[in-house]
């Protein structure tokens, strides 16, 4: 009766394949086009058409309703998948937008990853992606003829969070070999529900760095990436959205920070510092660094959740009161958002033209077409990284 | 009705939270035990009691049978969840074994991850996974005292297979400052189904290592884990097996060794190089180390398939024909398996006795009540890795 993992394992494979492609039992219902790039193996689909169409399946031969829900530039409303005779659900999509978007199927009521995909950490939980091809887009694309840094996973053990937490640093080409340059550090912070993943693998930081950094638009720099979420040890989160993130300031001042300090070749001093973040990360790097201002020079804020009431005379503690002295201060604070996301777009321009009005400098970024979503925040990297540590 | 991504991953992140642990509104039929480690942030289930039996939840109100299947030592056949008044499906399982276990639900035919659980690649696909602590076995957990290497994410360009590939690469502790230090290498392949996470996610491979190298039990070394998946560029894998490992050995030779021989500090020479590999790894290793003893002298076998008819006079090419030129050539031949992962025990020990028969000078591993898991492989690499690079 008991079958071993690996029967099971080498079964399951097979099964996952046959379902996605066979080239000795050739698929005659085969849409044109090809199949995502973050596709696992050789699966067939998710496939997609020349005209940005793509086409979902999965089987599900029990099901009474299977639709398919994720990020707005792939599905703006719950799409039906149709059954076929053999228990496979089939739905095409109306064309989508380039970028990453997250993606599931509901079955029945249960969320269910799709076999065929990779998942990536979003909406609290592992949650299946996929990869758009957009034209001219290559910046975020790992190129031949390109230096490449790496992404080192840098274990620490938080006493703030009695936590073992993991940071991935982003260094860049040259790193190992020129040993006495220090590198200016830009902390990077992802949204809700995601974590120190987020940058890397959905946003391709390391890539559109190693880029820019080759076209010599950006100065080579170390790219922090950790997780958001710190509570304080002992703390019982459960449902509590602010104690899940309550220590994320001490956490980044008292212990990633200075831990970063000693273990890579930065330059330490706020000038040589930078934070930015996207979403939930856009309020936390705001709330950090306009409060810390002796810690970072360069501030960017990317699809800041919507606020009213906006006063540049009290916000932050009223750091934006004396505008001469924050200028002199703050190298760049900048400001983005996607058009197609428009309250968060609304609300930016909002915080933008009020900032201005008193005198504030600030750089508004508007990235045309995209959502909430990765496509946004990789422009938005790509615009905000060549303008920093720059004098 | 255009909900924002941030609405409904905040909703979601919160949904998440409350159907797994709300401190606000106790959950007043909380089992006994612990959140596991392997839990996506505050989750609450599965659940770990003192006896090791594990308590898994999954909200599903429209299911009309749900199952959990997954690893040997977690179930053995798949076991029914029970549906509460809430559309919430429980299920308590027998004592398990310690370690990690890949699981899922099955939920009217259709495998459904739970959203409550980190996913890992496993079974060609991502597949949920629980850690079960077991006592005495902190050899492959991150300890405060010790010092850390690091893993970085090593892309490079296959030509072979026409597409970029990630190896993982760990660095011991120390790697960044001794400078002049060059360090030996292990080549570790994952299972089938699996790929180049296996190894430091499932297998925790960097925090044995560490622990092992600050006992002195281990000498320093550089830990490579690549995918075993590699197909000629421009074939098409579909469901031949065979073509999915074809290209492996070519871009182990000509692609993977010399670019860790030119971006990190090796040794180069094969004295100075170890492969092992398990399951289909382990096959995968031996076809390459047995054939390839001019770049390889220390070699491992965890958990291979069994086999049958096993010739020495003919077995990978003759290779231990010569017991006595092959013992000069070859400082290690360690084979192992875990004893309740039966057929590949007996088939490890039959292989094991035959060499030794035939004068090879070989080590045989058993571990001891463990199935054809990761727990099996842990316990492999901490026996093999202090036997490695050793004159």
């Amino acid at each position: 009766m008991k079958q071993s993992f690996f029967a099971i394992a080498l079964a399951a494979f097979s099964t996952t394949l046959a379902h996605t492609q066979s080239p000795e039992r050739p698929d005659k219902s085969a849409e044109p086009g090809i199949p995502a790039s973050s596709n696992v193996g050789a699966a067939a689909y998710p496939r997609i058409a020349p005209d940005s169409r793509v086409t979902f399946r999965l089987r599900a031969p029990n099901a009474r309703d299977v639709k398919l829900e994720g990020g707005a530039g792939l599905v703006k409303t719950p799409l039906d998948l149709k059954p076929g005779e053999d228990g496979t659900w089939t739905v095409t999509t109306p064309p989508t937008v380039g970028g990453f978007h997250y993606y599931w199927f509901n079955v029945d009521g249960v969320r269910v990853n799709d076999p065929a995909s990779y998942a990536w950490f979003g909406y609290g939980r592992e949650t299946s992606g996929i990869e758009i091809p957009e034209a001219g887009s290559g910046f975020y694309e790992a190129r031949l003829e390109v230096p490449h840094g790496t992404v080192r996973a840098q274990w620490y053990y938080s006493k703030i969070t009695g936590q073992w937490r993991k940071a991935n640093v982003y260094t860049p080409p040259g790193y190992d070999e020129n040993r006495r340059t220090r590198y200016p550090v830009l902390y990077l912070q992802h949204g809700a529900g995601e974590n120190e993943r987020g940058w890397i693998e959905q946003g391709r930081a390391g890539f559109i760095l190693d880029n820019l950094i080759a076209a010599k638009k950006a100065r080579p720099m170390i790219v922090v990436v950790d997780t958001g979420y710190a509570s304080y040890a002992g703390t019982i989160v459960g449902t509590n959205r602010s104690a899940a993130t309550a220590a994320f300031d001490d956490v980044m001042l008292q212990e990633v920070i200075p831990m970063i300090d000693r273990t890579f070749r930065t330059r330490s001093g706020r000038e040589h510092r930078a934070m930015a973040g996207l979403s939930m990360g856009s309020g936390q790097a705001l709330n950090l660094t306009l409060r810390h201002l002796d810690k970072f020079a360069w501030i960017g804020a990317m699809s800041g959740p919507p606020r009213q009431g906006f006063d540049v005379a009290t916000a932050y503690d009223g750091v934006f009161r004396d505008a001469q002295a924050f200028n002199r201060k703050v190298k760049l604070l900048w400001l983005g958002a996607g058009t197609a996301e428009e309250r968060f777009h609304a609300s930016t321009v909002t915080i933008h033209e009020t900032l201005e009005k008193a005198g504030i400098k600030n750089v508004m970024f508007s990235s045309a077409g995209t959502d909430h979503e990765w496509q946004t925040w990789r422009r938005s990297l790509h615009d905000f990284a060549p303008r920093l540590f720059q004098e």
